[in-house]
């Protein structure tokens, strides 16, 4: 039989570069578990709607099954002259069963069956990303928890601007982790939506029972209008968006720990296990892993800013177009799905300098916001207060003195509220132990969250 | 009293090219009404919590009321000297209360400020957006309900696939849409999120409430880390990402109706009051609202593009990049609103050629797959029905034939299951009619969707 | 001899997840050819320069030389444990030549490598692109050719314009082609750069000659700043972007085709051999490749997107980060080029439909356009042209009248300027004739560039 | 007389909508004086050619100078409901000549005055674009040369790499903005081409001397296919991909900044005048030009990814939807001047701490690479020396030792080719020094390039 699911209309033959050209089998295997269960399902129904027999739906559904076992034991072969997997299993399938095969793909179409495989593949994979995502927010609480008191100054435009606790920083990475789960979680329900039974444009005049495979497929709801069922392709391109968000998160918390292990800042150590050296420079440890996770940020807008185009100003309804759908999502999940691993194996193992902090923490500039809350609190209007300290800061640096360096009365020149109580505020622990307000960095408060996480 | 909020720390006076090339107030003003708002439940706050009198919070809120009554009625003057709306606010309040202006800004940041008044401010944008999404679906059905028995030829590829009826490609393009306010709804629980007393970076050393704040403007959740308060714009991104599946939703419908209304398909014909005309050939009667609506989804995704750029690799916490996020933001929010608009008008006054949809549905090859499906209902298997047909539409071809022209004993050498039953299968009326699968064109599935949207 | 170009300075082993997310081996064996071929010249340099001995220097470049040779028939071996394509031939040549190879690294590093080869290839692979752009050319001109003086109906905004020569339209799409070529000529110059030497970041204490090197690979220049030159990929983008021109380009055509080539257009027969069928409706002939050409122009504004990403943001000089260019760099490349393949192979058996195009020119409102110029030449103000002509073709719509079926008494009420010669004007022919400016339709200007071309 | 170029044609009003939502005149204004150029030399050649009266013609042109020169001085009023720039210019025409302006549109059409206008615009901007380029150029020369002494430790992975001059990392920078002069240049020759005369879509049939205008404009070349004219916009997108790599430059130049200032580096100083400080935090001084010009790429990126999408999939030839070319234009052009002018800006007062400078040198692994080259130049093959000098860095990171404290007999346990010569490697002057490569980092070599610049 021939390897096409179409072609008596055709006079001649395909020319080899446009099948090239045109095949998806490459990428679209990945689909091959997902195709064999979805015709499974499928197959089931005919029988159960008496389209085709029970006996004809049995052997499908047996030779099916004996071809995802191929598939999941590695045997299955993907022939780069076949056009998509559809074709390859349908090909397989008529080479198990013979003539039962011909009556597998009654009442559907490749665009309802491409797009409920590809449906399929999301869901499980929105599971695994959820999952990685969560290991890594295990890895960074253990991180934290191991370095539960250690004070480190916080940035703000990469300056000094007050200490925080680190554990408070790395809570603040898992506010975003919780973020991305929630968005897979939303993504998710709309990608929950069983579309079989679309069939080519229009539906299908066979009496089919559509709910009776989302529920063997466990789907929670059935698509409701043919049409936009085979030209929807919305839920990849949120997937790949959520993944982007995923992305961009990693990117930043790259870059900060970058920064923070480069010698100058010196208040990380990464573990050699996951550096690089250099093939000139004999001294080199580089944080390679996490700059290839910043980078890789790029493959992800990449793969969303190629979904986006292609479904730009496309007209209904189903289009070859979007058989460009596949290869940036597997892309986007692949990379995402390493950067999270390799994060995860990157913070298992992350040593803080503990000097270095207390080093770092010795800039008395970091308490001069602890010093105007506490001028306000003596009833100083918070304008004054802040002008008061800033004049006091601009002092110090013209002076090259520090803040415990002036004496009172000087530091009274600046706003009469000052009293000696000012020099206990230059005090990483006080200062931390100080911001209470929910969500702020005292101890109290981060500890708390750490636990609950 | 300077017009700023710092400065005492600073020696040389800022460089106006700096001033200028750092000021927001030309975009951030449109956060004005959503500032004083959230002033005044800071001011009430701080009162509630004794951190500032009753008294001075009293008239901090008589001052701000007064100038949101400015604001809304177009009175206020945003100086492009200012920094930016909040310094204009602050500012404006020392002219109108004095001294007690000096309290307002206790226990806040303007980085906590920033994002409070832009997560207002989407929040009230997600809520227009899905109304205007809601005004284009009410304004598609009206069209769909108009022409609930027109039958057109449904595209695949934009090649002839199958009859469908109008209204149920109308209710595909309502899909999207229905989807599209999904999205809005679940970003919406993101952006609903009070980050206000999360401050510059560590929360704050004064007893605040923040609970009552969020409360006050109706907010149902806090945020829980101060860091991730002050550095995340995720609610940003994700807001104009589902702006972005809007105009790309709105890009594929013009695309439809800018080809169906071609003089070649001559299916629609758009109302002249949303068509222009051109300077040269005086003929002219073009679509160019549609060609912007498909334009402008340029613009959308450039702003998703813009967002996503600046956050890549942003260390933590606050950066003045991240000022960046309102441009793309409103000119998304601005493009997407005033395209659901103007589709909504057009669909308002939209007219399909009935006579020409006739015409087109006398392509007999429309009805191809009906002739497969009903050789299925006989017995034949798929593959044999598919084989059949697909030669015997070629033999048409090659021939001039129509298939209503080739005598049954013909169509017997295709497949011995012809009977004259076939001949009846060349009606569009009968062949939506066919489609009665769940989600299908047959006129009882589209008139029971049609009345329940 | 360890397989790493790095490590004696680390205590701990690699960690195999790390190795494994930061090898490149997959895709840069890319560059395996020009890696050996860098490194001769390298080898070289370095005995005419007396750093390394002409004995360990012959040695070396035999060795390379064989690995050529082993990777031109396909039987180099990529392990996928080794870190990248540099690894792997270093690691080769130790086993073929042994101990001279512990030679060649000397006055290198990566940094300038990878860069060093990625130009070379980039200096083949637009020359390989422009090659298949002139292709393209070719076909298009070819098919011209073959119908020279066939007239279509030109169209703005899909809407009826004026009569255009088919090989007028073709023109166009040659215009757009040789301004690719030009790009990838200009994009080129920044590619023929030789980096080598520049070494990790501030050269080489060794006494190199860079010049000599560059002389050997073809290189016109040498780049002059170390720094720069390890941390500059602006050639690469720039590349990309060429290509997404190319890609805009051919979507741009692509559409044009696939809306001329449905049957409500009629104008256009692409070849049964790169077109398609479905596995549903038997009667379908879609044409699939260009939907893909169109679609893949996602892919490549992807790829321009990933790197641009990847770039933002970076600080001096190299970052592993930058490893993220070779892989949209590589799909831009395949991609485009297909694409450019097939759309050659689509114009070589294009035909275009002389009755339909015949049918569509009888709308005489093609000829509005002509009948205004004809008025201005009777000395009609411009303005008042426009206006009469306007008011003309809305009455015959009105009427549904043909402009030919008006008479003259009548045609004289929109403005007296109009004598009988105004009927010789409704003709398909004559139109194109009279625009003889210079760009313009007419047969004489369409003929000489295509004979030109 | 009514204020559309069109109408006639059109039974009812235009809605006020679609006007609103349509119309350009808010950006396209920015055109007006290229418009008025354009139109006088149109009008020239109407008269030059007989198309027109030279009468007519001088009263157009005077008519149009009048405007040019209101447009100057900022006297033009544009009306919000006019169309585009072009009514606005025409009507304004008729108010000052009456009749002969009715004459000024023959020959061409908006689809050709468009792109004619934009080119000129573009054509100005590129020169402004280069030469704000080579003001910053000139203000980081300036900078280098005031500090041509000073070394600094060179970064790969923001790890220390080895020693550079200062100077030497400002040539990297120049490096850059070389680039994208020329890439603004090579840009410019296909802006610089003449579309006038192509008119709506297939030229004209009137005696039009395009030629005549080009030279007029100063333009070089002239459009060659009517169809092509008036649907590239190739030109812009070329032109916003050049600013888009001078904004990801500038990005990476103000990450590089901003991490040399923040204080953990604390090398570099950045003046009071450009920077800002916090409304909490009274002793911050922020460089939140310098994040503002690294986060303004993302606007850049955004206008790319507008433009490209606009054209992606768009048929010829024009269509309304290239409308949307303005907006990103200018918002890039914008942008892009201004992140310029305030870098250059930047690096006038710029300083560099050379006390911190010398202490970062004091960490000896930065000469690791010398002491490798110095066994080199011993005979000690690379791969040994290189392991060598690992394992040497090891042992003193292990032991808490700089390597000069490290006596010579233990040097001689890593390699036998140590003699008392090493120790005088470790000073970044020698090191420096050593590198005289071409485009290396030796004083010679800088110095040179400096005084070339």
């Amino acid at each position: 039989m021939s390897n096409k699911l179409w072609g008596g209309r055709f006079k001649k033959k395909a020319d080899p570069l446009m099948e090239q050209y045109t095949s998806s089998i490459d990428y679209d295997k990945r689909l091959a578990e997902f195709d064999c269960l979805g015709s499974i399902a499928h197959a089931e129904m005919l029988a159960k709607c008496r389209i085709i027999s029970r006996k004809d739906s049995s052997r499908i559904v047996y030779g099916l099954k004996s071809i995802l076992n191929e598939i999941n034991q590695g045997k299955f072969i993907y022939k780069k002259s076949t056009e998509d997997v559809h074709t390859a299993i349908q090909e397989r399938l008529y080479r198990k069963i013979g003539r039962p095969a011909a009556m597998l793909h009654t009442a559907r179409s490749r665009n309802d069956q491409v797009t409920l495989d590809t449906r399929m593949y999301c869901k499980k994979k929105t599971e695994e990303i959820a999952n990685a995502v969560t290991g890594l927010k295990k890895s960074m609480l253990g991180f934290a928890k191991k370095n539960i008191n250690v004070i480190v100054p916080g940035f703000t435009h990469l300056q000094n601007a007050q200490p925080v606790l680190l554990a408070h920083q790395v809570l603040a990475y898992c506010q975003m982790l919780d973020r991305d789960i929630e968005r897979l979680t939303d993504c998710r329900k709309r990608i929950d939506v069983m579309p079989l039974g679309s069939c080519a444009i229009s539906g299908t005049g066979l009496p089919v029972d559509r709910k009776f495979v989302a529920k063997k497929l466990g789907f929670s709801k059935v698509s409701l209008n043919s049409m936009d069922a085979v030209s929807d392709r919305d839920y990849v391109i949120e997937m790949i968006f959520a993944l982007s968000i995923i992305a961009m998160h990693l990117s930043r918390i790259s870059e900060d720990l970058i920064i923070l292990n480069s010698p100058a800042f010196g208040l990380l150590d990464i573990s050699d296990q996951i550096c690089t050296g250099s093939s000139m420079m004999p001294h080199k440890k580089n944080p390679d892993v996490l700059e290839l996770v910043r980078g890789k940020c790029g493959e992800v807008y990449g793969a969303l800013v190629s979904i986006l185009t292609v479904m730009k100003g496309l007209p209904l309804t189903y289009n070859r177009d979007m058989q460009q759908d596949k290869e940036p999502l597997f892309r986007a999940i692949d990379t995402v799905r390493a950067s999270l691993d390799i994060m995860a194996l990157c913070f298992k193992d992350l040593k803080i300098n503990k000097d270095r902090a207390g080093e770092l923490l010795q800039d008395e500039t970091l308490y001069a916001t602890d010093i105007m809350e506490y001028l306000v609190k003596k009833g100083v209007a918070l304008k004054d207060a802040h002008d008061a300290v800033g004049r006091m800061v601009r002092y110090c640096i013209d002076n090259k003195l520090k803040i415990s360096e002036v004496p009172l009365n000087e530091l009274r020149t600046f706003n009469p509220g000052f009293d000696k109580g000012v020099y206990n505020l230059l005090d990483a622990k006080k200062s931390v132990s100080l911001k209470d307000s929910l969500g702020g960095t005292s101890p109290k408060q981060v500890r708390r969250q750490v636990l609950n996480a």
